[in-house]
């Protein structure tokens, strides 16, 4: 995306992180163990229009604190064009995530963790408020969606 | 970098890490709050040699949680070439940060945080665990920093 002096107005970053959602293949997840210890990785995600889909072992920092915590904040594209996403986290075993999420997820990664080490879990998080800006000039503005409620209406 | 194949040694993943730190202008700074909620934020930072100075509000999540729990995980670059650091944090306010520190940063950034806002505070962020990888490839031999110590000698 061109970078303009310009700051996007709320109808054009919403558009924005939409289209992030669709095309970019994964995300920064931070996490809070519950001894205080922020956690972060990368992982893969599938955006199905309301939610982020996510799968790693429950094992992990990253599955253990989601599960614990029910809550996120994602970081989509680089430091210097941002997308934050604070979350509401709901963990789902391979035997109860829904069929169209796995099947979804398999599908686009060519990896199903259904079928992979029984560890793995599928993490639904739903954005509960956004933050979008690419530049100091878009600070005013970056809140795009607060308590589930976007700032613009739908595209 | 090019991704070959081929995984990085040690050695490599020391110096790669090392140039990283060296060249790199901002860095996601995830932390804890007291009441579990994650923050992630990217911030711009300064390699002495030693720790990662930041400076942002004290009254921001990303202050009170640095300033409160001492501890954060940075990432740098972007989520196909991985570098974490789990950091031992001190927070040091505008009149008791090391000159020498505070002169580097506000040389670097063109910005002095001592003359901006009085809210302004500075953190080191000490790393203590690094991991570096660019791929599933390089997963074995993630970790070139445990304990504070590198698993290669210095190059």
């Amino acid at each position: 995306m061109k970078i303009t002096e310009e700051p996007r107005d709320a109808a054009r970053r919403r558009r924005d992180v939409l289209a992030k959602l669709r095309t970019r293949t994964d995300t920064w997840v931070a996490t809070s163990g519950a001894d205080g210890q922020p956690c972060l990785v990368p992982l893969w995600f599938l955006w199905d229009g309301a939610a982020l889909w996510l799968s790693t072992r429950i094992t992990s920092p990253t599955g253990r604190n989601l599960r614990d915590t029910g809550r996120a904040r994602l970081a989509l594209g680089d430091t210097q064009d941002v997308v934050l996403i604070d979350a509401a986290v709901r963990t789902f075993t391979a035997q109860e995530v829904p069929a169209v999420a796995a099947d979804a997820f398999a599908e686009r990664w060519g990896w199903d963790p259904r079928q992979d080490h029984p560890s793995y879990a599928y993490f639904e998080a739903l954005p509960r408020a956004i933050q979008a800006w690419n530049g100091v000039h878009e600070l005013k503005g970056r809140h795009v969606m607060r308590d589930g409620e976007w700032a613009a209406p739908p595209p």
